[in-house]
C-alpha cells in the first residue's frame, strides 16, 4: 500500500508509551424500552467520565467497510493497523488460535466439524447432531493417538466445543488455501479438498496430506453412530503479516485472557504476557511491565459476551466493572490511551454487527471535544468523525509524535 | 485518476465567482488553561459569526491522511484540489519558491546547507555552526559570481537564512529526483548525489551537473573556517501539475504576501497579483480584480506564525484582525466563499499538526448547519463531516453549480 509506505517512511522512534484498550463488542445501539440508551450510556462510569473531562478526542470507527460485520480476526487486525481486506486470516487459523494452539510459520490449519454419513457415504448431518463436547474430545483423542503423521507431514488434532475441532498440518513446503471438503448441504459425499491455485506445489502437497489424513481417519470413526465422518473448512496457512514492531517502531505486548485474542496478537508478533485473569490484574500487570514495552494491547471480553447473550444489564455491569478498574491503569498513565471496541455487539442483535464502534483517544495533544462522557451518541459529535478502524493506530502514533512532517 | 476524470467530464463553465480564503495553520486544539478553548473559539469574530448565521456548511478536513502532518506544500496542493500523495513537490522546489525564485519547467532545484569539513573531507558539522545569514549571503554571492554554468547547465544560487541556500540547475534534459549528498550524520564524507532511477537519462545528466558543480564550488570555499563545504537535499525538478484553469474551468488569481504561497499558486498556474501587504489590502485588491478572475486564493499567514510561536493571544488577535477586514471582501460577496486553513498549527504543539482543520463554506446553496459560530468544536457537528481537504474545491465547484448531473 502506498499510504502504508508513506507512514513507514515518516515513522520516528520515540519513548512514548501507548495503550490500546479493547472492550470487545463495546458498541451498541440505543434500544427502545431501555430508556433508549446503550449499555455504555446507561452505565455509571465516573472514571471514564473524568478521563473525557480531562481532554479527549472521540469518534466512531468502521471496522472493515460500511455495513460489514467483522469476526474477531478482521476486527482486531484493523485495530492493530492492518487493512483487514489486505490481511485475511483463514477460519482454520482463527479456530486454532481460539483453542490456544501455537501455530508455526508454514502450518496449515483447518476448521473441522464431525458429521454423519450414511451407508453410501453421503452426508446426512453436517454437524453430527451436535454431539456433546465430551464425545468430541474422546474422538479427537482417539484420532490424535492413532495418527501422528501422514507421510512426512505431522498432524495435530485438538477438540473444540460440540462437533467442532481443529486439524493442523505441519511439514515442509505446505501451503494453503485449499477448497473446503464440506459439500455445504446434506445428501452429497464429502468433497475433495483441492488447491485453490492448481499451479501451487505447496497447495498440491497439502491436498495430498488432507486426502491421506481422510484415508486413515475415516476407518477409525466408522463405527460411531453419529460422528462417523468429518468436514474440513478454511484450510489455510498462517498468513505472512508484517511484524508490528517493525511496522510501527513499537515493542508490543498483549494482555488478554482469552486464547483467540492472544493468538491474534501473536499473529502480528506481539509478546503475550500470561497470568492475569481479571481486568484489574491486567492493569496491574501493565504497571509492572510499563518499562519493558512501548505498546500495550489490553483486551476485555465480557462486554461482547453479554451482548451475544442479549443481556443489557450484564453488558452495562461489565462496563462498570471495567470502569472501576480503570484507575489502576492510570497510576502510570500512558502517553497515548485509546479505548474502543473491535466491533459492536448490540444486545438487541445478540451478535456482532456493522455499527461503528465508539472510540476515545487521549494524550497531551488529543485536544478536547468538550464532551461530558464517552458514549456512542457523544462520539458522533467528536473531532475524529467516522473513520476506518485501521487508522486508529496511525492517530495513536501521531499523538505520540511518532510522525515526521510530510513535505516542506 | 478515475474520479478526477469524472469531475472534469461533469465540469461546466459558469459565471460564478469563487473565493478560497486560507488562514494558514488556523486549526487548533482546545487547551486546558485557556478555558479549554481554541484561539478561534476565544476570538471575538462578529463578522464570521454573521456569515455563519446567514447560512453556511461546516466540517473538518484531513489535509493528507489520518495522522499525517503536512508541510505547506502538500497542505496547499490539497486545498487547490490536487491529491498531495499524487502530486509531490520536492523540498528544493519548495525552498526555491519560498525564496521567491521563479522556476521554469524542467528546472531542478536543491535545498543546500553549508557544512564544515575536516582536513580528511569528513563532515564535522552538517549546519556549519549555523553561520549568520550575512555570511551565507556573502558566500552565495561569491559562488554565484564565479559559477554561472557547469558544462551547458546554468546554475542559479540564492541565499536563505543562516546556513541555508538554494541551487537551481537549468538546462535541457535535466530531471530529478537525485539522492541527497547529505550523509545524514557527521563523520562521513559528502555523499554523491545519484539518480533515484538509474535508467533515467535526465537524472544522470543532472547527477553529472551536480558533481561538476561540487568540483568548482568546493575549492572556492576551501579557506572558510566553518562553511568550507555544502550538502544538497531534495534535488528534484518542478513536478508537472495539471493547470488549475484547465482542470476547473476557472481563471485563478493568487493574493498572497509570502513568496512560498505565491510560488505554490504559481505551480498550478495561478496568476500572482502583487502589491497588497495586509489582509485589508488583499481584500481591497480582490474587489478591484473581481471581474478579471473567477477564483481567488487569498492567503493570510499570521495565524500560523502565532501558532508556531505557541502564542495563543497572538493567534487569537490574528483571527480578530482577519475578522475586522472581512467586510471588505463581502462588499462584493463571492458566489462561493470557503474559509479554512491549510492544516492546524496548535499553539500547544508550536508547529504544524495532523488535527483536521475547520472549514466553512457559504453560498446560495450551502444550506445552514444552524451553528452560531465558526469554530473547531462547532465544525465537528457540520454537514460536511470530516473529509479529505482535496475535495473542498469540488464542493466549491458544486456550490457554484459547475457540475452537470452524473447519470440519468
Amino acid at each position: 500500500m502506498k499510504l502504508d509506505a508513506l507512514y513507514s517512511e515518516l515513522t520516528l522512534k520515540t519513548n512514548a508509551k501507548l495503550a490500546l484498550v479493547v472492550l470487545d463488542g463495546l458498541g451498541d445501539i440505543a434500544t427502545l424500552g431501555q430508556g433508549e440508551m446503550t449499555p455504555l450510556e446507561a452505565a455509571h462510569t465516573p472514571n471514564l467520565d473524568a478521563l473525557v473531562a480531562g481532554g479527549a478526542a472521540q469518534g466512531r470507527m468502521i471496522p472493515v467497510a460500511p455495513g460489514i460485520t467483522p469476526g474477531s480476526g478482521p476486527g482486531h487486525l484493523a485495530l492493530f493497523g492492518y487493512d483487514p481486506l489486505e490481511f485475511q486470516v483463514g477460519r482454520g487459523v482463527i479456530e486454532a488460535l481460539g483453542l490456544g494452539l501455537e501455530l508455526k510459520a508454514g502450518d496449515v490449519a483447518a476448521r473441522a466439524n464431525f458429521c454423519t454419513l450414511d451407508a453410501a457415504g453421503l452426508v446426512t448431518d453436517r454437524r453430527a447432531g451436535r454431539i456433546a463436547t465430551e464425545v468430541c474430545e474422546e474422538l479427537c483423542a482417539l484420532l490424535a493417538k492413532k495418527i501422528k503423521k501422514v507421510g512426512d507431514v505431522e498432524v495435530i488434532i485438538e477438540a473444540g466445543k460440540e462437533h467442532r475441532f481443529v486439524v493442523i498440518f505441519r511439514g515442509k513446503g505446505l501451503e494453503g488455501p485449499l477448497t473446503s471438503s464440506d459439500p455445504n448441504r446434506e445428501g452429497l459425499p464429502i468433497a475433495t479438498a483441492k488447491p485453490e491455485d492448481p499451479k501451487s506445489v505447496g497447495q498440491k502437497k497439502t491436498a495430498k496430506a488432507v486426502a491421506d489424513f481422510y484415508k486413515v481417519a475415516l476407518p477409525l470413526l466408522a463405527k460411531h453412530p453419529k460422528a462417523n465422518g468429518f468436514l474440513l473448512r478454511g484450510i489455510a496457512h498462517q498468513p505472512e503479516i508484517p511484524s508490528f514492531e517493525e511496522r510501527y517502531k513499537l515493542r508490543p505486548a498483549c494482555l488478554a485472557v482469552y486464547p483467540m485474542y492472544k493468538g491474534l496478537a501473536q499473529l502480528v508478533g506481539m509478546t503475550k504476557i500470561e497470568g492475569p485473569q481479571t481486568i484489574a490484574e491486567q492493569f496491574q500487570r501493565y504497571l509492572a511491565e510499563y518499562d519493558n514495552y512501548d505498546f500495550f494491547f489490553i483486551h476485555f471480553k465480557y462486554t461482547d459476551k453479554a451482548g451475544e447473550d442479549g443481556n443489557f444489564e450484564a453488558k452495562k455491569r461489565a462496563i462498570e466493572d471495567f470502569d472501576a478498574a480503570l484507575p489502576i491503569l492510570l497510576e502510570k498513565r500512558p502517553d497515548v490511551l485509546a479505548i474502543t471496541g473491535d466491533h459492536s455487539t448490540p444486545c438487541s442483535l445478540m451478535g456482532h454487527s456493522w455499527h461503528p464502534q465508539p472510540v476515545m483517544l487521549t494524550s497531551a495533544y488529543s485536544g478536547s471535544d468538550k464532551l461530558d462522557r464517552f458514549t456512542e451518541t457523544g462520539a458522533n459529535l467528536g473531532s475524529l468523525g467516522v473513520f476506518e478502524a485501521k487508522f486508529l493506530l496511525r492517530y495513536m502514533q501521531a499523538n505520540a509524535k511518532m510522525f515526521d512532517k510530510f513535505g516542506a
